[in-house]
């Protein structure tokens, strides 16, 4: 997302707890700087992006964080995937520095990250999501950038996305276990599925690539995807909403963390299932 | 499915439990006659479409059934949704009388039905299968029209996919349910999830058509999903297979038929959810 940002032409100030893993991003012409608040002293635009919501809390509101470096009119925008309720507090905070605050989060994952055409669901006020566009059109597809509400909103929408995300991976790994146990050919219940009524996008992307193959390769994390389940729970626990097969599809997805699959593809939810049943839901590669 | 195959020439018998039912393809030019057996006597090919595996039984090797009828060389082709194991053993019965057998279960539901363009899946022999493509090809897109294995495996192709219907669906509506909750609006969650990771043909379709606007005009009996779901858990029993998630969703789908919602379409899961929850997943149409 840096890269794509250096190559739109913007001037880019960047801190990263791990300098060395930000050094392709200096390479591209970013200044590295010490602290998140040297990042918003010598910007106008500030993104934040890490993992869960405690990260964002101190990356924002910590000490050396990115307030601590803000002026009035500055805007903040945080791209991680957090609970609504911590991206609400932040915007208050930056609310009461006269700051403009987006939540951001992102669909499309690390292929998405790297061409450029990430999905964003951005939560927030128009004029400030208005300022931003530009930035956003240079890591993602202009016409999947949308505004889908107030602060926190575009944390709402990723999450919702998220419990999909869970629910029809594991849901369509569990019958192609069972399919293939019953004597079907994998390639041909992937077609005959792909263009019928259980088709969906988990099914012609990652199950496709990640697991078909046996490969397993991130993609994206188990860990994260349980990490972002957790959050849908909190959420609807909070509401008093119950999400029945999100809660089942996480334990699924704790199964495959306990065999060490936590920093595989979460795709990696088969392999339980596949122990189980005895078969393996591969496609042989073409020769 | 009958006036299409009238629509393409093919002279049609037809026998019905109930025959008014059927007035309009009599109409159309079928004979209608007073058993399946004189279904079999009058035709080259027999296809039966009812509801269930007993149903199947009782229509092809019950009494005046279609084995009645049937001359050495014929073909039986069964579009029901019913078990692989009952398909198996009518495909036996047949082949004990010199009888070609193909299961071919179809999805698209009864709008696909309508238009002829269903997709297809047969279990069978391909010389069978090759001699019956031109009626496939009045009822349903040569495309999707797919021999997947031997007598059996296309109601196991179908039974996959219908477990994926009913996750999916379920899923989706439950997290819905969750967002609009969380304060977020049903059309831009429906634009950006359907153009993001967690994006399904549920979503784009039944869920949009019958569920956002609150008809839930069946498009596909509750009833009619429940027996499906019944059909995949006894698979998977059989096979000792666990399906959690198929077997979640089909207590979700008992709980609105339930609510009388049986003859209903099977979006309707949603309602139960929308009530404990105090918020309705509604597209308010555009004025």
């Amino acid at each position: 997302m840096c890269l794509n940002l250096r190559k739109a032409g913007f001037p880019l100030s960047i801190y990263a707890r791990r300098p060395e893993a930000v050094q392709e991003v200096v390479d591209a012409g970013a200044t590295l700087v010490d602290s998140p608040a040297a990042v918003a002293q010598a910007s106008d635009i500030v993104i934040t992006m890490v993992t869960d919501s405690p990260d964002v809390e101190q990356v924002i509101l910590g000490p050396k964080g990115v307030l601590e470096g803000v002026r009035p009119g500055m805007v903040v925008v945080d791209m991680s995937t957090i609970a609504p309720a911590t991206a609400r507090k932040v915007g208050e905070a930056c609310a009461e520095r006269q700051v403009g605050f987006l939540d951001a989060p992102v669909s499309g994952g690390s292929q998405g990250a790297v061409a450029g055409t990430l999905t964003i669901m951005v939560g927030g006020e128009r004029p400030t999501f208005e300022r931003v566009l530009p930035v956003f059109a240079a890591v993602g597809r202009p016409e999947n950038t949308l505004l889908v509400g107030p602060v926190g909103t575009g944390q709402v929408v990723k999450l919702i996305n998220q419990h999909l995300c869970g629910v029809i991976a594991a849901g369509t790994l569990e019958a192609f276990v069972l399919g293939v146990k019953a004597g079907a050919d994998v390639e041909t219940m992937a077609r005959v599925i792909g263009s019928s009524s259980g088709g969906n996008w988990q099914l012609d992307n990652p199950i496709r690539l990640r697991a078909f193959s046996g490969t397993f390769e991130p993609g994206f994390f188990t860990d994260l995807l349980v990490k972002d389940l957790r959050l849908v729970l909190q959420m609807a626990d909070q509401l008093k909403v119950p999400v029945t097969l999100g809660a089942v599809a996480m334990q699924m997805y704790e199964v495959a963390r306990a065999q060490g699959y936590g920093r595989r593809d979460y795709t990696s939810v088969v392999r339980h299932l596949e122990e189980v049943a005895g078969v393996e839901v591969r496609v042989r590669p073409q020769s």
